[in-house]
């Protein structure tokens, strides 16, 4: 990354932080400027508009989110040790990059609809992706319908943590990971009988 | 419900489906009052402002949320039961104030933060039933945070459906119920198995 996207970055990321904390339309390009301490006319050099920034926030998560993903399940033979990698993926995506995240649960709505459109289908290739494993785990005859639901599932759990989740907490980002695979994956009652074994 | 409780939860519901269109900032009291065909007047003989309207969603959809919740877990002695039990609920709700539910996920951080802490104490509420339920699933032996993350991901696949599920689709409640269920506490191979035996 150069060190001028770098800086768009930080931007953005400062942006994304007072939207979480005051919302999207309540926060002005002056509170942006003064946030990541650069003038008014400096902000303007990066950004054109508010608008821009929510739709660079929002872009920028999704392609996190689908940096090489086809690549990197490719890589991996065992459709479970897929699903599992996909999680981890996802839970280091949003904790390397909370605030990007949250904006993109929160505030998708502000968008214009063309540039939401953009957004919404690399929400759709990444849904492809999950599909895809969940897919293949089941040895591809699961029917349309019900695999739909179960890539929902998966992805409600990961997409859920953006509105709980503390990585600075007692469960780090591979721990979480962990159970949220055990938990689509494996029967509940290993969790109860780890307990009892230990 | 009285008659006019009704009324005043159907103009709250054609204020949710406008919030749900254009945005809660966007929606201005007078397309509340002309999407609901009553005067302006009329309007404010319901409701204070549009600030009292969300308040007023998304208090009630966590009464209809939290309604009876404890007695009819109580009422069943199976810890699986009652897991089953509460998703079908959740999946019900949702599927009868489809509108409500979706301005709770997207609309929340709108409200002045003490009616905002009142909504948040019933989600508080409703977490705690559910992390009871967990819990006693698992014999009670699990350490709290780690309660925290099954629950979290019970509540992440039940809410997600905001986001994607439409009740008058090819997978009915129950179905979806069952599931969310089957995710939660079986085996994923069992999806397979079943399908290997149809």
């Amino acid at each position: 990354m150069s060190k001028s996207d770098k800086k768009v970055l930080t931007i953005a990321t400062t942006a994304a932080k007072l939207f979480s904390a005051k919302g999207y339309i309540e926060t002005s390009m002056e509170d942006v400027a003064a946030a990541a301490k650069i003038s008014k006319g400096g902000m303007y050099h990066y950004f054109g508009s508010k608008c821009d920034i929510l739709n660079y926030i929002l872009s920028t998560f999704m392609d996190f989110v689908l940096e090489n993903v086809e690549q990197d399940v490719q890589q991996i033979a065992d459709p479970a040790e897929k699903i599992r990698l996909l999680i981890l993926r996802h839970v280091r995506t949003y904790s390397e990059h909370m605030y990007l995240a949250k904006a993109l649960l929160h505030e998708a709505h502000n968008l214009p609809s063309a540039k939401l459109k953009k957004i919404k289908s690399k929400e759709k290739n990444y849904f492809a992706a999950l599909a895809d494993v969940v897919s293949s785990y089941l040895g591809y005859g699961v029917d349309k319908d019900r695999l739909t639901v179960l890539t929902f599932n998966l992805l409600g759990m990961c997409n859920w943590i953006y509105s709980w989740y503390n990585p600075q907490g007692s469960i780090g980002p591979e721990e979480l990971s962990q159970m949220i695979f055990d938990t689509f994956t494996r029967d509940l009652s290993t969790f109860r009988r780890e307990l009892q074994e230990q």
